[in-house]
């Protein structure tokens, strides 16, 4: 392929694995509804709950919000843009919905592969 | 070059240039001041009053965020993200700054180029 | 997901199934063994036999060449790039490998999704 | 900006400067006329006689091809795609071309910035 990794694979893991695979984990902020034809915001961050180390040979390099099989956007980082600590990477982006949409966050990490989020429904409606 | 555009060169014009050159420009939003170490929200939307078509064949590709030579982050969009609609395209990159940044967002329009926005100034002190 | 289609899963289909499957299945082309910290060509071309379209709306955005779960390198193209006949999209990567590699190639259509390629096996060996 | 650098302006300069404006700057080869709607290769290489290092927090990116004002092809590279050597980072594009051509290829050096080649013109002419 390349193996595309989820955190439930590793959730009955020990803490260990469970942390490992929580910092790998892409996670989508946004509404449940947008209005068809209006900008949507979608914010995707990089783990659940703890924060992945930003070196230049172990980082996120990539994210990617998917559509089903549609690529919607994709942002690039470089080592530098998220200093020297740990960091849960993050980005807001904006999409304009034409038909209901199942996203799913796709993020790279140079050392351990292609993470994917949870997958969010997001109804589409008319405006009133 | 290619040749980088900005709304400068055009700002004299007639109408018709100024709303060209509007629709082109980036725009960079964000806080005068950052905190060291920090995680800090920029904004770049494209276009400083008027929306852009968003045609597969004449849209805008990519979005990046420099530091002067560094480039911070880029954003690249498909043609189905932001509906069929003219759109002013927008993202929030999110970067830990160590020191003071000169900001400027360029992005490309597969039609007429490659457009810079003004640069930001963006001061980086230590938290309290 | 996105899931990740490839030729296997169509090739017992009809003659349209494998036609379609045919144009959009990226195919690795490279020698079999490589020497380590030397530089090794790997040519990556979309479509086992047949040409797909490429119109702004209908093309392939990017092709990926990765080593199991590692990105070696990436190719992205316009609509403008490959005229507006149908085409199999090329490029050559170089890459300099330290060990043995399993490369695969993603290929991103804009209407079909993710294709992959079969796997490729390149031993390294040392220079004499 | 970001102020894109060339050869040119370092030529005069001691053999230190020289060193390392050549390490820096991409080369295109390609033959000099093209046939119409006919597949037609362009070698981009990163050096012209020297090689740049490979680290993780020093070396190239991306490479970018362009025809004046249009993006005809990128390609992105990881810190491991070319070993732990200097190395002439290398790609050969094709492109189908409808009309003469003015190439200029940029690289990304995320410790030196933003580097162009020489602009190659390339003749297109009908196929006999």
């Amino acid at each position: 392929m390349p193996r595309i990794f989820s955190y439930n694979e590793f959730k009955d893991g020990i803490d260990e694995v469970k942390t490992y695979a929580d910092k790998h984990s892409p996670v989508i902020t946004c509404d449940d509804i947008a209005v068809r034809d209006s900008k949507f915001k979608v914010n995707v961050r990089i783990g659940k709950t703890i924060a992945h180390p930003n070196k230049a040979d172990h980082r996120f390099e990539y994210v990617q919000l998917w559509d089903l099989e549609t690529l919607l956007a994709e942002a690039r980082f470089s080592a530098i843009t998220f200093g020297r600590s740990p960091v849960m990477v993050e980005v807001d982006f904006y999409v304009v919905p034409l038909v209901s949409m199942r996203l799913k966050a796709l993020a790279y990490c140079n050392k351990h592969g292609v993470w994917e989020s949870e997958e969010v429904f997001v109804k589409v409606i008319d405006s009133k």
